[in-house]
């Protein structure tokens, strides 16, 4: 079925973690010629480039942005906060195989102060499957079972930050992503340190960098204001390292990958409380976290225990604790699931909003809820949460959650209604839609959520593995520019079969159904969507500090206006955030 | 896909009982032409018939043992001990339709002593569609997805007790099943009364019945020596009746059901232990009455809430209760069900006999059943119930019970394998095999089960619903004369869609499924079966009184060893039959 699954073995490239091994699919796209690799002067070359780029595996990397491809840029010169992620981005490219090769970083030094080296996380960067949006340009929506019927090739997007050891191929490129993590006690100063690459038979080569770090803090992430919920799918974890279901192992595996997203200051822990509340539309559809079983007296009876489990974990080991999200009650299918213990089976009921039925699965099931969630501490930091569906099933369900318990508060990620607004807590909408001002302003008041989503609609901005990946960074800006309090996208890790090489999906342009990979390995688009919540919390702390100084603040929404959806004309994305970026660091 | 489904509409008489309306469908045999049935003198006529015949619904029953269309036999004279039932079957065939028809009895008279009008039952029978043997007489076993391609015909065979008044269709007969048990307590001596029709438009027509009461007993069905076991499927009962599965509704449709099988002396409540103990070969397929639950800590929990509520059931509302067989170890798939509490949802294990899987499924849980069953005071009743499978399969099953618990009681459905013979408490072979005879010797002398089955495997004798109804009192017989204790059939009432409409199925011939209907109607069939256990216990009872009169004895032992399989020739089974019963009645 999947063009590209059969010529697995020719990559060449072997990148080990925890026990997963994968090897990057074969390239589709033209390449640079033989003569034209001969054609450099050195057979081993190291340079930065920059964080826009995917550099594609087999071109040299001279078109690229770097002036000089016989030894390229050699020196880097980034600015940063106090507490602030800066990323760069560096690259190998060989004429003949180099082996066993490995980066380093050398501690930053200002004077007598220093970043340790341990602050600098290195990845070389590994290639996935990717396909392109539809073809009439209109975002990335609709099924996709046949992938030739899409143009595939491999991008640069996996940080692969375990890789212990690598051979860069003959013929070829490998980006080298930098990530240095500013401490948020380190002095301001001029910190400058190596980049060194080291192979078999070939002298080191050295790259530096310097890291102007500016007098002011950017928080840490747990304390960001930015309302991030990227939802998370513990189904595909536990699938692609084949372990069970909410074992030790599995919450092991999940750990550096909810670490790395409660690193990006998430705030949400997406739980179900029913079985397939997106119909199963994911590679490893989403199970119930809650049993609702039927004793054969008709009586229900609930089980929370791989509810609290998650919560708990969530809460306590990774630092996620400030909402949890219950999908759903109004899922596509209106199919609720229950296990029948005289079928000894699981069964389900369809039932319509507002029918006797769906009153009788839910309502014993909300009071129930109710109850234990106040005995966990949990019920004013959970929500009911529903997606898109008709006005008058929202409404009747909202009637319903606040019959059991008026005091349920109740999200929804779709269209604005002005109808519902007010009883939704934590209210996501469209991309392009916009609450009206005094309506946010009353919300803000009340210290309800309103934050703004992209899915696979979106041709720009977005976060595919073909996206510009400073689109990512873009949509900080444009949380900002809308007057939103985050962002919300609906899958953090909702992973393919292989999502390690291809991360293509039946339904959805590629890259659509995650942002990281498994081993809690990084992205490209996902630390590019990070800096762009690192720009939203930079913009509030600078819009506080700079309320006294009114013509550097109109410089500041000058710019933050740029980037509403119509904002964007005349401007490349890179530009604009590299301006933006500049901006922020200046002020 | 049933050619027989659409015609519906096209019979004419409509049986109530407990909410169940059912419509004879359309015959499709030849029928006596209007000028026959013109022919008779009479517009109503009543007659009494044999119980060995099922009267064609269109045809005159003058060919089916009645020398007198015209009046037929207006007597009948039946010899039966105390204590047993005694079946008649009367004929009702007329010309024009008779309306609102019942059929009634007065008490039964000897001087002053008296068999009152309720120890008789009068059910007018009812046909249900059928097909036949396989074409090449060689049994009914195998799939029969194409109904067109067998034979198919309406029969007469429910005993449809509930019906208050009905219509007899102009030129059509109609059989009247009479059942009368006669009390235990009641005097010898020579018993009449009168069977009497009334119905719209016409002068009652009477027929005379007479009973000639032996001075011999024959105790209680619970209190017989015929190890009876016709496996019970809870499953269709639920689903015929549309309700819960264990509910008080189910379990009030199951009660005539199953009281007519403890009347028939059944001495083994059918239990599962798993889902799909016959990989769901039933129209109805068995769960699992004990639920396994896997925790996410991998542990193992049963919940037996089902199980003890069945098994308490049985022996406490209906009086089965000397044992339990539990379905089974080594099903057919050998997949292993649990209800994976992590995931919500009922998995499957596939493993083979032997195996570590196999084990660690069954071990823990067969350890638990046995405390559970001695908590109960039910252990000593259990057996861990098996259908045929591979010897070493068995073997290795047997195996690891006894290891479980010494005390397990093991059963076996299947052929006869001297190698496992000792471990197996119920032993039942297949028609035609046979226990050796110092081994059957020193079974009766352990208390050991031993007995014999039939299934579709036999043309002869069988209870497919196209059977010669006195096949089934042949059986009782036969099982005196192999030396077994008692018989065992796989399905008591495995429904298919319609079974009170359609006894076919996608596999076997007609009826091979059930004995008998919903609503606790018996059948031709049962009655006929029940006989033979009547026979069986009769010939128990007579070898013990004539112990002491040796030619009377080897009178009924010649008669019983022309029930073998060999036995048959040059006799009909209606003849021998007849000759049987007499003999039990003149001893």
């Amino acid at each position: 079925m999947y063009r590209f699954i059969l010529p697995v073995l020719a990559g060449f490239i072997f990148f080990t973690a925890q026990s997963q091994t994968f090897t990057e699919l074969a390239d589709t796209k033209p390449r640079d010629s033989e003569a034209a690799w001969r054609g450099l002067k050195n057979n081993y070359n190291f340079s930065w480039g920059n964080t826009d780029t995917r550099y594609p595996k087999y071109t040299i990397p001279v078109k690229q942005g770097m002036e000089n491809p016989d030894g390229g840029s050699t020196a880097i010169r980034l600015t940063a906060w106090r507490g602030e992620r800066v990323n760069a981005q560096a690259v190998l490219y060989v004429k003949d195989a180099w082996q066993d090769v490995s980066v380093k970083v050398s501690d930053l030094r200002s004077g007598s102060h220093i970043i340790p080296s341990a602050q600098v996380k290195i990845s070389p960067v590994a290639y996935v499957m990717t396909d392109e949006l539809n073809k009439d340009g209109k975002g990335g929506c609709g099924h996709r079972p046949d992938p030739t019927k899409f143009d595939s090739s491999i991008v640069a997007d996996i940080l692969d930050h375990h890789v212990p050891g690598f051979t860069v191929e003959a013929n070829s490129t490998r980006p080298v992503w930098v990530s240095v993590d500013v401490p948020a006690n380190v002095q301001p100063g001029n910190y400058k340190g190596t980049l060194t690459a080291t192979g078999a038979g070939s002298k080191p080569l050295s790259l530096s960098i310097s890291i102007q770090v500016l007098n002011r803090t950017l928080p840490d992430a747990s304390k960001w204001s930015f309302h991030l919920d990227l939802w998370q799918n513990p189904y595909a974890v536990a699938r692609f390292h084949n372990v069970p279901l909410w074992s030790r192992e599995h919450f092991d595996h999940m750990r550096p990958l909810m670490k790395m997203l409660a690193g990006a200051g998430q705030k949400i822990i997406t739980a179900t409380i029913m079985q397939l509340p997106w119909a199963g539309q994911t590679y490893d559809p989403f199970s119930s976290m809650v049993q609702k079983i039927k004793n054969i007296d008709g009586s229900w009876q609930y089980d929370y225990e791989v509810f609290d489990k998650w919560v708990t974990y969530m809460m306590q080991e990774i630092g996620i604790d400030a909402q949890i999200n219950c999908y759903t009650m109004i899922p596509w299918a209106m199919n609720f699931d229950y296990y029948d213990k005289g079928s000894n089976s699981v069964k389900f009921i369809h039932a319509k909003t507002g029918s006797p039925e769906f009153a009788s699965y839910w309502m014993p099931f909300l009071k129930d809820f109710a109850r234990h969630l106040k005995s966990k501490g949990w019920f004013e930091k959970t929500t009911i949460a529903m997606d898109e569906r008709s006005l008058a099933d929202m409404q009747s369900t909202i009637k319903l959650i606040k019959s059991a318990d008026a005091g349920f508060k109740v999200s929804l990620a779709g269209n604005y209604h002005k109808e519902i607004e007010a009883d939704i807590y934590d209210y996501c909408i469209a991309f392009g839609q916009h609450f009206p001002t005094e309506i946010k302003a009353e919300r803000d008041r009340q210290g309800k959520r309103s934050t703004v989503y992209t899915c696979c609609t979106e041709p720009f901005p977005n976060t595919f593995t073909f996206s510009a990946p400073a689109e990512a960074r873009w949509l900080g800006w444009h949380t900002a520019a809308g007057n939103y309090d985050g962002y919300l996208r609906w899958a953090y890790n909702s992973w393919t079969r292989s999502p390690l090489q291809d991360s293509r999906f039946k339904t959805w342009a590629g890259g659509d159904c995650y942002l990281v990979y498994p081993g809690g390995r990084s992205s490209i688009r996902f630390e590019r969507l990070r800096e762009g919540i690192q720009d939203f919390e930079k913009i509030s702390i600078l819009r506080r500090e700079l309320a006294s100084e009114p013509q550097k603040l109109k410089k500041l929404n000058d710019m933050i206006s740029n980037f509403t959806m119509e904002g964007k004309a005349g401007q490349t994305t890179e530009s604009m955030i590299r301006n933006a970026q500049q901006l922020l660091n200046r002020l």
